[in-house]
């Protein structure tokens, strides 16, 4: 394509519509989208309990008995009858028969009476009459004949080592409530109460498209002028963090109906398409087009906030389409504030926002407008106090500050600068400080 | 097995030994792990860029050219001589005559003089002879048969919205340093300068162990005085976390010969191996018998924290074997100080345990003894400071809180309780706040 046809082509950049974009705050931007999450069909899938870890609860899991299900030794040591001890309070050595040997997994047959002891290991089943177990270090021990004994010198506590049932959760309890994602405490609380089986969300499928000619493949050799396509790759990462499976498609070429036709087929198969590129005003601004005259139904293509402020979303057929930035910065965050909400919310899961903390500024910041800004930095934490520091290269089109950030710190518009010390709202990144 | 047996099996009860055992401190016995980790053979993997999420980069990374490789417009806009815009701080309209429509990944034929401007797109490259791009909203334009003009007002600084070539990088420079995890914000940068195969540490493979006829499969039915397998399969997740893959093993049988036989052909075979359950004094104590009687070399068997003070690593040809505690809690803090640091190790990240921070105690904490304590608890943060609260129920055999909690509170076994508003040191859980 030649320089004459790109400037007809380019018939879109004198439309006043462009300059007039209806700018909307980030949080109606995010509470609008939100309105139009559709679970759509078959939501959730069962997988063995070895199969879940870091996928999302579909169901509320209930406890099927009480946990600890029966009274268990704390220590190994001893299953004593208390009372036999108050002797001890006078320096007396109490010497206890032992009449059975518990090891964990075992129901002793025999009740514990005063004078009898049971060995028994960590973890076992106390036997019944048994209201302590004193602790083996604790214990001198004879043998006469077969026969052992113990000897105890101190006075131990009715149930001393000894947990009650249901000590932990009692039978009925809710364990875990849907919309929880599965890591080791979870599997470690799941196994206990023998699920093995659970029933998760379908991780929704997220189709990605990159807008723009000037895209090399990351397999090309650079050509003047042009840039690798790195936010696709990016994306995808994103995506596997927010839950969801990512499917990178072809780049869209920068022809209104071939785009048309296959972010439509996207839409059709995948459970949310997100672009980035050609949303700028004066760009071929694709998307934008594509938004305005297609039977997608627009929610905003204008967000007061920076990077990302030509952030696009509309929706068809209860899809939603996010059109994001093709600057890396404003990409990365694009999908933070609209879509990872978006996958979360799918999810069924509670929190479906980027963690807020209020933290002190560590150092100051004097770029500001009228916008919002969401500056990547990074937190330390020293003394009990918390302190984000603003990256040094901030700039939408900058991607490698991207790798070294662990929070957005947010810049309200009405700021003439933010100074050291302050007190500043910072948006925790996915992984932040572990 | 009936009891007799079982008493006749229980040959070390007696055993002094296990009274004895050397106690190391926590750093130490990290410290002294550390010197045997072995990092075989076979140690990389070359991966599409695509599927290196999660996985640790194996070589630094050079950046082969600088980044921007060309002088990159920062807006939509027109390429200019900014001296010509001199005149509008009288107030004057300076009108330049559009010569060129640039937009990404596009290369300029002509040069632009004093008089001239080029339409230029956010992305594309500032044509030779411009100084700066104005922005298309700070402009007017008329067109005069097929001649466009475009009039400026304000004065343009040299420089304005043009990115030099290298502001990111300059080439040659590292980019990422082997031992770095990949993850969205690594993948943009290796995108970016075509890096679109990465060498990545293997995963360690890590065989995991049960021991104990107390545990019942998780599809089993509950049964008196036993519990369910819960350690293996919280392991896995946990392993999985820290970057290797787990391979779950039967349970090891109460019989010496077997388990020595199982455990030999697991060291042969992984990488690690990681046992859980076994190793309190007085319990059949099958992984103690295996350490002390074998050909292996015991690196501790003991550790002055609570819970896991059983904590047990052995060494043989080059293979790392840790014998966890089977109670819940205690494994859990067992695999994050020792076996998630030896993976790292491996992995030859940089940073191998959890991450510290001094944070505020939220709440009064006054269980103490003589060995320091790790305490599950959640931190919050407010106005600036971090607090951590302990859990309601830490003791090593509770495993409901493990899934509640994003830190361990480090209580030294020097102080009588700890207040709340006090200084505590924390690690962080992987993955604690986001």
């Amino acid at each position: 394509m030649n320089q004459k046809e790109r400037t007809n082509d380019n018939s879109n950049a004198q439309d006043p519509y462009r300059f007039q974009r209806k700018a909307l705050q980030v949080p109606d931007a995010q509470a609008l989208v939100s309105q139009y999450v559709s679970r759509g069909d078959k939501m959730t899938e069962t997988l063995p309990l070895e199969q879940s870890d870091g996928r999302v609860l579909a169901t509320d899991i209930s406890a099927p008995h009480p946990y600890p299900t029966f009274r268990r030794s704390g220590m190994d040591g001893y299953a004593i009858f208390s009372s036999d001890t108050e002797k001890c309070s006078g320096g007396e050595t109490v010497w206890l028969k032992v009449i059975d040997n518990i090891p964990c997994g075992v129901v002793s047959e025999h009740e514990i009476t005063s004078g009898f002891a049971a060995r028994i290991m960590t973890g076992a089943q106390v036997p019944d009459g048994a209201d302590a177990v004193v602790m083996l270090e604790m214990t001198e021990r004879k043998t006469e004949g077969s026969t052992e004994w113990i000897g105890v010198k101190k006075v131990i506590e009715k149930h001393k080592n000894i947990t009650p049932i249901g000590l932990e959760l009692q039978g009925g309890e809710v364990i875990l409530k849907k919309g929880r994602r599965i890591g080791p405490g979870e599997i470690s609380v799941l196994a206990t109460f023998g699920v093995h089986e659970v029933e998760v969300m379908r991780k929704p499928l997220v189709g990605i498209f990159s807008t723009g000619t000037e895209l090399l493949d990351i397999r090309e050799e650079l050509q003047p002028g042009k840039i690798r396509n790195s936010n696709t790759h990016m994306l995808a990462a994103q995506i596997r963090e927010a839950g969801a499976e990512p499917v990178v498609m072809d780049a869209i070429p920068d022809d209104i109906n071939v785009a048309r036709q296959k972010v439509e087929e996207a839409l059709e198969r995948y459970d949310i398409v997100v672009t980035t590129g050609g949303v700028s005003v004066g760009d071929f601004d694709i998307m934008g087009d594509l938004v305005r005259n297609g039977s997608m139904k627009m929610l905003f293509n204008k967000v007061t906030m920076r990077p990302g402020s030509v952030t696009t979303a509309a929706v068809q057929h209860d899809k939603l389409l996010f059109a994001l930035s093709g600057n890396p910065g404003a990409c990365f965050v694009g999908f933070l504030l609209f879509v990872r909400p978006t996958i979360r919310q799918m999810l069924g899961m509670e929190e479906i926002y980027l963690k807020e903390w209020v933290v002190e500024l560590g150092t100051d910041y004097t770029r500001v407008n009228n916008f919002t800004r969401f500056v990547r930095g990074r937190l330390e934490v020293a003394d009990g106090r918390v302190v984000a520091i603003p990256a040094q290269l901030d700039e939408s089109n900058v991607m490698i500050t991207i790798k070294d950030s662990s929070c957005l710190i947010v810049i309200p518009p009405e700021l003439k600068g933010a100074v050291a010390g302050q007190k500043v709202k910072v948006l925790l990144l996915p992984g932040a400080v572990s």
